[in-house]
């Protein structure tokens, strides 16, 4: 049997807080015998969440106070200056200090990688983390980074996102030798901008599976396992596939509500467009990754239901499992050597 | 009655030439009186596929004879070396010479693009000419520019777009006052990079009916009329969009032809998802506009079939009609002399 696991979770981040949170860990402990859970954040709160959802005690559930939390508005300088004792960064020192394996946080993006950044400090040859997540694809997913850690990428920051990324895939989907895709466009006669050619360069010359560029419709077409673009372009990109999907179930949703023909064909379909709605469901790709650190974050989106943050718990639980921190440090090192050698 | 509009069709472009350009011609005349069409490219095949249509003559269709045609991948700078008599270039000289009103190719891009500037020049104030198209959003559409004609923008660049973005929703739509957002990300302490931030300032000083940041899924939410963003975001988010309805129709396909009690399902819903199908077709949105020359040139989608390509045909009619590039002359003038004065 694999070990056990401590994961921290910043218990008042998100849209929802512990009202989410809380179930989600119960969730995710009822799955996963050697999962323990550290619910960092307002005691009294959280144990009075634990009584609510019938588990006054669990042996596998320890509380950690936090006297603050973070907005989801407020700004990573400011909440690094001001809240030290928040229940994200309390959950995060966790990491550092050995009281947990992984921090999962659904709380404000950017002060969750400034703390992070700041507590556990990047891995030796990374310049900046970045953020990863998992888009759906024909046939399967892909993984994307960044999603918006890092506005101005250099073609050096793009090479090392390709490396991390790839780690990610071998690690946690089991993908031998996984393609890294570069995220261009097609229209420029010498493709793309300057940092996405050089990047081109160094990806093709190292001993990745470098597959060449791809365009924004690749992400879903399943051509390459990891795509590699700076976190303007990530985070667009991601949320425009939101927006698109968003508008497509509304759409589809007034076609059926149209009167009562179509809402009897809706009941007809129902069945059909549950199994669909399933497939599509984002909550089966939440919780994205801070890659790059001394340490394994994950962030939960904000609006995060039970079953999508529990998901994010697993998907930590997965990483702690592959030791990733290690394994990219390892690779990179492996990486720029032969770099050097050649 | 408005008066006679003569467009000029590069017949050979795209991925099936005069087999779609010439029945979508067709099309656009009987739709409309006043509309004359210069078929431009090989005058035997068009001469051929005129005559295949029904019509070996037709008393507002003239064919130009070109003697090249500029593939998919060729590079712009050597379409417009090279390819001095193709059937782009013979079709943008017929607006520059005032032979036609506009002209619409569904031909390669880049090249598309080079020999528009070349030859049509931008207008004076424009340093670089973009693309703009329509978007579905809630409860209408909004328009995207730039989609890949300028990968690294300034500032200013970006306030130029809004300005063109601007006008043509203004001329086209009947828009009052366009809302104008700057397309952004969501994560950074201080929203995006320098060059956003810059935008940001000069479009909020400017008279233009500026609403902020907005980010990729506000692009589907009608958040603005307008969504500006440098041709590299821009490219991505349009190529995200297309992959992302493709999965979604792809999914939905597969979860109908399941079994036999699916495929009733979808029987039953047929007229509700064909409703449905009708709203998302991008083919209602065909015809990119090519803003900031001294001339009207519209991309046709290079896969476009014969209702698209129409489309576009109509789209470049409306332009022709507004005077789009004397608008935005007279719009940019009018913006930078307040801009001077205070």
């Amino acid at each position: 049997m694999a070990k056990a696991v401590t994961i921290a979770l910043d218990a008042m981040g998100g849209d929802h807080g512990p009202g989410v949170v809380v179930p989600a860990a119960l969730q995710a402990l009822e799955r996963h015998d050697r999962l323990r859970v550290a619910l960092v954040g307002d005691a009294d709160t959280l144990r009075g969440e634990m009584t609510r959802s019938g588990h006054g005690e669990h042996p596998r559930v320890f509380v950690v106070h936090a006297s603050q939390t973070i907005g989801m508005d407020e700004s990573p300088s400011q909440a690094l200056r001001l809240k030290k004792d928040s229940s994200m960064r309390v959950a995060v020192n966790m990491v550092k200090d050995g009281d947990a394996d992984a921090a999962v946080s659904a709380g404000n993006t950017g002060a969750l990688m400034a703390t992070a950044r700041y507590v556990l400090k990047t891995l030796p040859g990374i310049d900046r983390p970045a953020i990863c997540t998992t888009m759906p694809s024909i046939g399967g997913f892909s993984r994307m980074l960044d999603l918006g850690a890092n506005v101005d990428c250099s073609a050096e920051h793009l090479f090392q996102f390709g490396v991390m990324g790839a780690v990610l895939a071998e690690a946690l989907d089991g993908v031998d030798r996984p393609r890294v895709g570069l995220l261009n466009i097609g229209e420029e006669e010498i493709k793309g901008n300057d940092q996405v050619k050089q990047a081109a360069q160094i990806l093709n010359e190292s001993r990745l599976n470098y597959v060449g560029y791809v365009e924004g419709d690749d992400i879903f077409k399943g051509t390459a396992d990891i795509i590699v673009c700076d976190g303007f372009v990530g985070n667009v990109a991601l949320k425009t596939s939101e927006g698109v999907a968003h508008i497509i179930a509304h759409y589809m949703s007034e076609e059926f509500r149209r009167n009562p023909l179509t809402k009897l064909a809706g009941l007809v379909a129902l069945p059909v467009l549950r199994r669909f709605r399933q497939r599509i469901d984002p909550r089966q790709f939440n919780g994205a990754s801070l890659l790059g650190l001394r340490g394994i974050v994950l962030k939960s989106h904000g609006s995060a239901d039970t079953t999508a943050f529990a998901h994010a718990v697993e998907t930590a639980m997965m990483e702690v499992d592959a030791a990733v921190p290690a394994l990219i440090d390892e690779r990179l090192d492996q990486l720029l050597s032969e770099r050097q050698e050649s």
